[in-house]
């Protein structure tokens, strides 16, 4: 059987007589076959284009010297010209010093920007926004990624775009920049591993709970990881009404409850101890007893598998939520959670079934922050495009495997950004006059138009296909390596 | 008469009886209005666009999570491989604080993005470089522009880009930040209101004394302005054979010379003070004396007109060779420098002949040292890109009125990026196998490809063309406002 260019025939194409198991495998190796060949076709995924054009030569003298001296002084002269005379409207920054990449750990900037990249391109197909990739050298003197270099760069930059998005920066780093970040900061900023996680991930779990009948404030939720996700969750879920007496979280040295003096006495992990007075009320020190009869596990903590034993999710209440998210490897593969007992499994994974993935929920969120001119991006905001998102799956095919839209549902983005912009204008931060219906007909007509030059550029021949037979390859190649 | 939209009949449709004068100010004032409503008609110049496509649902796994670990993990290992796997191999990025803006002064890193984004359009579509302007900000605690802060920036910014540009920073601060770089840093740094109009200037030169009969070593040249530019444009005209006895340089103060105490007292003007070591043999010490029996006047000091008087000209040698450089403004307006007896003018300035203006060769040097992966720039690579320029013209149309090549003459780019690579392999800082004639070939290649999408853009109105009813107005609304 061949393998079709979209992949859509992939699993089919699998011997029928395949363990689970291997078969995760083998989709795991054979993206990363297929990634590191297609990088190296197509050398790169973003590239920068002309939205003016020249209309004969003379034109020189209005797109530079001497004409461009005009909207230069119209900005000097009153800064907010900037946002209708040059593309800054439109401008995002992702900044990150790759010091926690994926679930990589410390890859350094060069090797971020492969990541970065891959970011950037979701924001252009996915939100319309033309954002930078910028990967950063965060070392100070003594060799250390230094949270306070990627403050005082983020100030730096901040004249060239209309918001910035940090990515990818371990913590504790990543809690004192966007704190900082937040009290002064002159435009947005959006941290993708906290917020953006945590909205998509309260998508998800207002629907998961849908499906299975349960209801937030009366569930018992365990929160493996306590990095920027899952402190990030737990603010949200409890802004949804979520009890903090059922919630117990966990890092790396076990769950965090009022005992935990090592918390309490670094500074860096001050999200961690107000945690810690909030949560795990019994005070509850094993993991057996932490997971029997939780009804939601939300785990991000480190690629696995065998990071969380079936036999935990066997203790769980009845039509558990699992939700393991590690990259690029989850916590425990869903066939053998589901194997386990639980109702529903999400992981952070498109080759899975309930991806739970900021991408579908970033683009349309900056997006709306963008065309609204939002001063912030509240938690409040986010929790807005989380709904847009859960009330979208309901209005289409919500059950069990699918508890967030298809990836493929491209109105998602456009009713965040309205979503979003609406959220804004209630909390008095947006600058921008625009109605939400304004928003979203906008959104549509820019991914429309984004999609027609890329539909152009493929009939063209100038966006190069790759070739049935080097696909095929690849399959053929990660089969053998995998049986 | 209607005024086309590619604005090729704009000198025939106006007023025949107009002074030379009033056309000038009609030309300053037209594209400034222009400029205007066509940067808010297009919101910037420049966007970002996708190199890769998806080729279905399932291909967010090869250029996000999971797959996209590959290639980052293949980075981490070899850095290298960032310039086959990502974007990089062709990012510049464009640094300007703002502190000085063409000839407008110090406009701030807000308003400096329209200058930039238009330098990016033009490193796009005549280099086809993906540039992305980075205008940020240097004020340090005391509100002062801190030349260590824009050095700073560019070491965190470089492991995403392969070659910098600094635009545009007030004067002694560019020099102690490009002069830090060149030490320290790891990708090459271009400066091009020193190199970039060193290159440019010469070029002119080179081709002006030819028209005019004259020799380097034998002229008597005055450089008018000692910033960035012109004390470049000296070190590269000692360099082609110039007579440094027969050099005068002008600074604010007047002439430069071994009793200017001010400046060898200031660490700052080093390079002015070199300058006063080597020029100026006689110490004259007043215009008049200066420009008598000159050759040779280059002048980047600021807007004028005015700056420079008839006189002056007068006072000066036959065939005398004039360039008025600075933006917007010359410091002379042509027409009064050629009724004051000047044999050829050259200007900053598009509406004018004789062109003199780095974007005639910044496009092409840095894809030349993308294309070889030059460790750095020298001086001896800028002026191989000046001698390909100059041939360029004397083997097309080289007379007083065209001593450089044609603006529309998209053949200099790949010569001069082949230029510049010949040479860095010669200086042994190439670090990529490639052929001169390979990179010619290959920047003909992509710019024909760049070339292509924009045709298909406009053809399928993704690029609006602005109304002829609308020019026309601008022309009959700048026509009354200068009659």
């Amino acid at each position: 059987m061949k393998i079709k260019i979209d992949l859509s025939n992939l699993e089919k194409c699998l011997p029928q007589n395949i363990s689970a198991q291997k078969k995760d495998q083998f989709k795991t190796l054979f993206y990363s076959k297929m990634a590191l060949l297609m990088h190296e076709m197509y050398k790169g995924k973003i590239t920068s284009f002309p939205k003016a054009a020249f209309w004969g030569p003379a034109w020189l003298n209005i797109w530079y010297t001497p004409g461009v001296s005009a909207p230069t002084l119209a900005i000097k002269k009153q800064e907010e010209k900037a946002y209708t005379l040059t593309n800054r409207a439109n401008k995002v920054a992702i900044i990150s010093d790759g010091s926690r990449v994926l679930g990589l750990g410390n890859c350094g900037p060069k090797s971020a920007l492969a990541v970065m990249e891959g970011k950037a391109l979701l924001m252009n197909r996915l939100g319309a926004i033309d954002a930078e990739p910028l990967c950063i050298n965060s070392l100070n003197e003594k060799g250390l990624n230094d949270p306070q270099k990627i403050i005082d760069f983020a100030h730096m930059i901040s004249p060239s775009y209309s918001a910035i998005n940090l990515e990818d920066i371990s913590q504790p780093n990543c809690y004192k920049v966007l704190d900082t970040l937040k009290e002064t900061y002159p435009i947005p900023v959006w941290h993708d591993d906290a917020q953006g996680t945590a909205c998509i991930t309260c998508a998800a779990l207002i629907n998961a709970l849908k499906v299975a009948g349960k209801k937030i404030d009366k569930v018992k939720i365990i929160l493996f990881g306590a990095g920027a996700a899952n402190t990030s969750i737990a603010a949200f879920l409890l802004t949804l009404g979520a009890d903090p007496k059922k919630m117990i979280l966990f890092d790396s040295k076990g769950p965090l409850h009022k005992n935990r003096t090592d918390l309490k006495n670094n500074p860096a992990y001050y999200k961690q101890w107000g945690l810690c007075q909030k949560t795990n009320f019994k005070q509850i020190n094993s993991k057996e007893e932490a997971f029997k009869e939780a009804d939601v596990l939300i785990a991000f903590s480190r690629p696995g598998p065998d990071i969380i034993a079936p036999e935990l999710i066997k203790l769980m209440a009845k039509r558990a939520i699992v939700f393991a998210c590690a990259n690029p490897v989850p916590e425990i593969y869903p066939e053998q959670a589901i194997e386990a007992g639980a109702f529903i499994v999400g992981t952070g994974r498109g080759d899975f079934e309930n991806q739970i993935n900021n991408s579908l929920c970033f683009p349309g969120i900056l997006k709306g922050v963008l065309l609204c001119g939002a001063k912030k991006i509240t938690d409040t905001m986010a929790l807005a495009a989380a709904k847009a998102i859960a009330k979208r799956a309901q209005d289409t095919t919500l059950n069990r495997h699918h508890i967030l839209p298809d990836k493929t549902d491209l109105e998602i983005y456009p009713l965040q950004a309205a979503a979003v912009a609406a959220q804004a204008k209630k909390e008095g931060l947006a600058t921008i006059k625009i109605t939400p219906k304004q928003v979203y007909t906008q959104v549509k007509e820019e991914l429309l138009f984004r999609e027609e030059i890329n539909n152009l550029l493929i009939k063209n021949k100038l966006i190069k296909k790759p070739t049935q037979k080097l696909v095929q390859a690849v399959f053929e190649q990660t089969l053998k390596e995998v049986l």
